[in-house]
């Protein structure tokens, strides 16, 4: 891959070779692709190709060789919609919604998992895990069987039982593992060295696999024809954030844009370490200990064993000019029926905290009503839609 | 809209001006909506435009008047892969799967519902009915809660909880009926003459609803960039694969295509009534007398009140040179699973029909191996989760 010059240490900056590893070998902290800007946007060629389908249109931005046929299923060119009854209620002039649950396994996760397998396929990789807390893995196995890669999947007990159907019904082993989607983590991470299995693990763990994060950065671009003011995303450990964030710093080394989006990340209240460290205006996120359920499971990671993967989106989050902020179930659910009387969009609790989000930034003055925002909408509805009865009792 | 001459009774002929009927008034036999195409291929704008999204890209097709903003969410340019491993295991050179699940409602219903509302926004209707096994009232439901029209669903009491829910937290009201979806049918007909509602029930109905089906004929074409050999397509009264013949008839009108494609049409053996007068050479659909349920309930129509609805499929079928095939629930599970784990595309049982006929039309000598397929996938498999439970016992 003569495009990517190194993979480079966030927290030191070490710069190792381009090669199948997880963390920095000096350091222990996530890695970085490092792409040569230089050559790729020197090339004649435009930067973005139209004959490729979905995502594979930026394939010049994406750490694969370009000569394998991507492992794709549709992945990408979710629908960009303007919610003009959902700006009304919210007291907003203008909302957009870009609308993930338009993916191939309703997710988001299509994205980076679609990267990640055609990398796979072109190492002749023959066996994947990762960790999961449903949306990750239900794509693993997806994109696994369409590339004809066995896969397996560590999840928590508490993985909703839609998720866990979709990652059977692939073909997929599934590992279900006591505990938190840290405990779960640790599993894959551990059986991944100790096989040689490729881990998919979508925190910042696998460095290329959230590469495919950065297209949702040019969809919004394209589709929107500019850069919006706010872009609020639902986080776990945030690497769409943060993905998010590089691509539209791309487009700026590109001379593509001028401006750069301020990147609001949400959590739930019940588990919201990222979101509790900006607000006390720590430098470190710390590990949250978890002492109830939410219903925004998706994104309900406490970081146990790395707290540093928060550290980074937190960073992002400040540098953008962003804000962390906690949502309650409540306020949860209630963005959920908002969006989905208003618009006709139907998400599920960890993705409609976007919402809940948005109206308690324009009810606490964190934004001026003729600002533009995109609230993206993760993963759909029906994913779990056990936690829409837990959420309305 | 000047670009429509007529409502077209398929019957007998009668030519009803453009209005809100759902009958010939001579013989009350379905109607089809006749359009100017003299005008509209002469016009010297390209006939599809890429700068509308999804299906409106096929607007001068629709019958839509174009002045109004259309009722989206982003429905249509589903994707359109080819399986090659799935190719492989039913010994057949090429077969295309056209995912239609990547819809924003995860089924093919989006497309006629997204003109069916268009249609009512345009007219100031306020209120819309709808008579549904589950896909059409979850797309009515969401794109009436878009267009910001109030929306009532007559459903049987056997419609999968996924797809109940769906229709709630869009703010539907849903009326449960017992026994079949014919029975539906019956009151949702009755409450919209009574009250003067829209009528969206997508059977032949509503002429204009299914007109939304074409635009899966306009992208199979452009994403093949030809006209495959045979279009398979799960058929209950039969409205899509009437509907996308439609389309390719358009394409060969407007000097784009020479051939037409063989339709094929699949139902569950327990509820067969098109399939059953296809192979014993009727010339006549008539009503299913209902003994089992199958695992397909999305295309479990009998027909009841409306068999000639079948017949106008039958002859559809007929007349492009295609088949209808009956599939055992045996069938319909194993092709789900193979298309699961050989593609990572996950169909609700209904869909899978496509999948069983196939390899029965393979293994029948229904077509030479070198013949090129696709095989519609109508409706995602979190849809009717519950079914796979069921099929699997």
């Amino acid at each position: 891959m003569e495009h990517i010059k190194a993979l480079v240490c966030v927290n030191c900056g070490h710069k190792h070779e381009v090669d199948i590893i997880y963390e920095c070998k000096l350091c222990g902290h996530s890695l970085d692709v490092e792409y040569d800007y230089e050559m790729i946007f020197s090339e004649e060629k435009k930067l973005f190709k139209d004959e490729w389908p979905g995502i594979w249109k930026y394939r010049k931005l994406l750490p694969v060789t370009g000569t394998t046929a991507p492992v794709s299923l549709g992945e990408g060119r979710t629908p960009f919609l303007e919610g003009e009854t959902l700006a009304e209620k919210l007291g907003v002039s203008t909302v957009f919604l870009k609308n993930e649950a338009g993916n191939p396994t309703l997710s988001f996760k299509d994205r980076p998992l679609s990267v990640a397998l055609t990398l796979a396929k072109e190492r002749g990789i023959d066996k994947v895990v990762t960790a999961s807390t449903g949306n990750t893995g239900v794509a693993a196995a997806a994109y696994a069987a369409r590339a004809g890669i066995m896969c397996e999947i560590c999840v928590p007990e508490t993985t909703p039982q839609e998720k866990l159907t979709m990652m059977e019904v692939f073909g997929a082993e599934i590992k279900a593992v006591e505990g938190t989607f840290s405990d779960a983590y640790d599993i894959a991470k551990r059986v991944a060295l100790e096989q040689g299995w490729l881990n998919l693990t979508s925190t910042f763990l696998n460095p290329y696999a959230i590469e495919g994060d950065k297209t949702l950065a040019y969809e919004i671009y394209e589709q929107y024809g500019e850069v919006p003011d706010h872009i609020i995303i639902p986080i776990g450990a945030g690497p769409l954030l943060v993905g998010c964030y590089k691509g539209f710093q791309e487009l700026k080394k590109a001379g593509m844009i001028e401006n750069l989006p301020k990147m609001v990340g949400v959590q739930a209240e019940a588990c919201a370490p990222i979101a509790k460290a900006f607000e006390q205006g720590e430098e470190k996120v710390g590990p949250w200990k978890v002492k109830e359920k939410t219903v925004a499971g998706g994104i309900a990671d406490p970081l146990t064993s790395y707290p540093d993967d928060g550290t980074r989106t937190l960073e992002t989050i400040r540098e953008s000019g962003g804000v962390a902020i906690a949502v309650s179930d409540d306020e949860i659910m209630r963005g959920l029926s908002l969006l989905a009387e208003s618009e006709g969009i139907f998400v599920e609790p960890s993705s409609s905290t976007a919402i809940a989000a948005l109206r308690k930034m324009v009810d606490g003055g964190g934004m001026d009503s003729d600002e533009s925002v995109v609230c993206v909408c993760t993963g759909h509805g029906l994913k779990d839609a056990s936690a829409l009865k837990q959420g309305r009792k």
